[in-house]
């Protein structure tokens, strides 16, 4: 077999078979196939396309290229969420401990990566004290003791995405739904959990802006699962606007507590508790949609959520103390107001500048050796939708850096467009894709 | 300038500007763009293409890699002549003197690549002294004082193909249209000839299977050279059976001086002499390709334009007695028939099989590094209509290595189909591309 040979019949569009995939990968991984022959498939996947069982064998051969966990000491069924990512995405603070507080086991590894903030990773790194680098013992240990933790992914595990990744980085070639799949999907299913819910994003915030592609990466993602033996299920959620109003790492903490407390209402509550119900249903402990949400919604109502929460940190060497006392977590020098220039409606954000502003605050990085400042970032007072007048809060910065406070601002106001006519309402949850096929809530696009 | 904008545009199906074809061959050239990046690049070029705008920009940003050879002190109109390659495709050695014959100097530098015989250079370099490695300053010597040399492509010259040419080669991206039409042409163009005719050869033993393939790359090849300011016509002729008798490298030198001497018609003859009408007419020697084809018989019959292969030999350094005692070339130890199988018709052949064929006998190279037998090849018997019965000889295979007899011939006989019917014959050329656009003389496809 030659590297060549299954370029060209890529190129051509022909199907690659099984034999072949797992050729190139572990090729690559050893470095017989060198990265040039690596650049031009995957360009000529991008250009052709992977059917889904080539994007099954694809995802596999990525997920033996490197060590897989095997969490089969813990009893029951154990969940893991992923979300595509986004603006103001804090749902993985709310429903693993909702979930876990359920008796529903939540294992969770995440990524770091790059961003307008940091990944999950650093948004629990802001609590004081809290470590992520457990290793694989301790991180069963804690899941077995108390039903939760979220740690950062061993480096071991899948080698192929770390190598892929970095060179579709550079080639023009991370926008390919068969090749985003398939690295989401090598991780997950390296990870290890049995059950795994999917929250696809889409929108001006989201790596897929349109619905339609959104809904053809959830449909890739949930066949590369179940043809796994995992029960998956995705859904996909609105980005067009940040979900939290808060964007940033200690300032998501905080408003991941308030949702706990039941303080605050609204899309990022609301949709952590579909996600957790998603979760209750695909680890079988609840027999419908329906139950799962009464059971989330309980586990919030009555505390346990934030207890388990409190629990999370404090067994992974974090103050616990923050959930009673939020000016424990970092926070900013200056807090600067961002007003309307207008009157009129909230017709609609770029969420991607809103994110960009955020970065300028110092809460993401754009390099992989960025460090994050834990206390900066945005804080939103408005959705779409909502009327404003000439002068009103939009927003307020939290930042520690004087010299970005103008750039930060005006791009967070060019993000957000004020118009005579309210928009039509966007709903927050487009659909759901599981074993049965994709079912859209919507009727448009 | 970033080159991963550069591969995204291309792999959204955008045309490329000048600078920024300017700045990735550049930046490759320097070492500053890796051949991870320029392969992902040649995959998006191969499956989204690339219009004729940005193929002639290519085109000159690899001629501008590296030196181009003025001949501007050889008066008159300098022709040059490129074949894409075939099986018994001896045109040079009979058309180049018979060019120069007729007082047009013909200043062209070859290739040695890959292949069932060798290319020009090796052909000529089977005649005992023969040399191909002048100086430009050899080089326009002889070219003024004999109106003729052939010698291999300087080093420095379009460094940018001998690059992408490697990397193509490994990275499945070699059968694309505009990478072929800017590989032939930057080299023709930095040769510095004035006109240019190309042999665009189609059928089973050519690059382009496919007649609608070849004059596409005729015609890319002609826009190319036409905004580069030369006078180029493109000539689309048969390659689905070897075009002369010999295959092979002192078997071709034979033949060729067997038709300058007039003792061989044939397709050989008749393609050779039809070509260096088209270079008398595009370095405008003559005012019609009829007026043209008069010139070239009149110099093959004289005897002039053996006389012409017998200075240019000399003054290369090979023994010009060759022309007088063909036994003077190299010949192999053994000569095996090959006879037919069968009663019938040669219905077809395939010709990259004869010419496989004729690489196992050793005329060939498979790869760059092999040394090539310049005895060994193949002497055709027949050609495609010709009637056989059982036991007829099809071909004598020259051959110094008896363990690959047998492959050989079977490889042979394999390629040369016996059917009952007669086939229809095929035109020899197919049609002409020039600055008027593509001419078809047939009507098939």
């Amino acid at each position: 077999m030659r590297a060549v040979d299954i370029i060209l019949k890529k190129r051509r569009g022909e199907a690659l078979t099984k034999e072949e995939i797992y050729f190139f990968i572990e090729g690559y991984v050893k470095g017989s196939i060198p990265d040039y022959q690596a650049a031009a498939l995957l360009m000529a996947i991008c250009c052709n396309g992977m059917d889904s069982w080539e994007t099954v064998d694809l995802t596999l051969a990525m997920v033996d290229s490197g060590d897989k966990v095997d969490l089969s000491q813990i009893s029951g069924m154990k969940v893991d969420k992923h979300s595509t990512g986004g603006v103001g995405d804090t749902t993985t603070l709310i429903v693993a401990p909702l979930v876990a507080a359920c008796g529903v086991p939540v294992a969770k590894m995440s990524g770091r990566g790059l961003g307008h903030t940091g990944g999950t990773l650093d948004k629990l790194e802001s609590i004081p004290g809290f470590q992520t680098n457990l290793s694989i013992e301790e991180f069963i240990h804690a899941v077995e003791s108390i039903g939760i933790a979220v740690i950062s992914q061993s480096k071991d595990l899948v080698p192929a995405d770390k190598l892929l990744y970095a060179l579709r980085d550079v080639t023009g070639t991370v926008d390919s739904i068969p090749l985003i799949a398939s690295s989401i999907m090598s991780k997950k299913i390296a990870s290890g959990s049995d059950a795994i819910v999917l929250d696809v994003k889409t929108g001006s915030g989201a790596f897929m802006r349109s619905v339609r592609d959104s809904f053809l990466l959830a449909d890739a993602m949930v066949k590369i699962g179940i043809r796994a033996g995992k029960n998956v299920i995705a859904v996909v959620t609105d980005m067009d606007q940040p979900l939290g109003m808060a964007i940033g790492n200690a300032l998501e903490v905080k408003e991941a507590i308030e949702v706990l407390k039941n303080k605050q209402q609204g899309p990022l509550k609301e949709v952590s508790l579909y996600l957790a119900a998603n979760m209750l249903l695909t680890a079988k402990a609840c027999t419908s949609l329906k139950n799962g949400l009464a059971m989330a919604e309980q586990a919030l109502e009555s505390g346990r959520g934030l207890e388990k929460l409190g629990d999370m940190i404090q067994l992974q060497g974090g103050n616990k103390a923050v959930l009673d006392d939020l000016s424990l977590l970092p926070s900013s020098d200056q807090v600067i107001p961002v007003a309307a220039d207008a009157d009129g409606y909230i017709s609609s954000m770029d969420t991607e500048r809103i994110g960009l502003s955020s970065l300028l605050t110092g809460a993401g990085r754009s390099r992989k050796e960025d460090s994050i400042d834990p206390a900066a970032g945005l804080v939103m007072k408005k959705r779409v939708g909502d009327g404003v007048r000439k002068g009103d809060l939009l927003a307020e910065l939290h930042i520690n850096k004087p010299e970005a406070v103008r750039e930060a601002a005006d791009m967070l106001r060019s993000a957000m467009k004020i118009s005579k006519d309210k928009p039509e309402p966007r709903p927050l949850v487009l659909g759901v894709v599981n074993k049965h096929g994709i079912q859209r809530f919507d009727s448009k696009e």
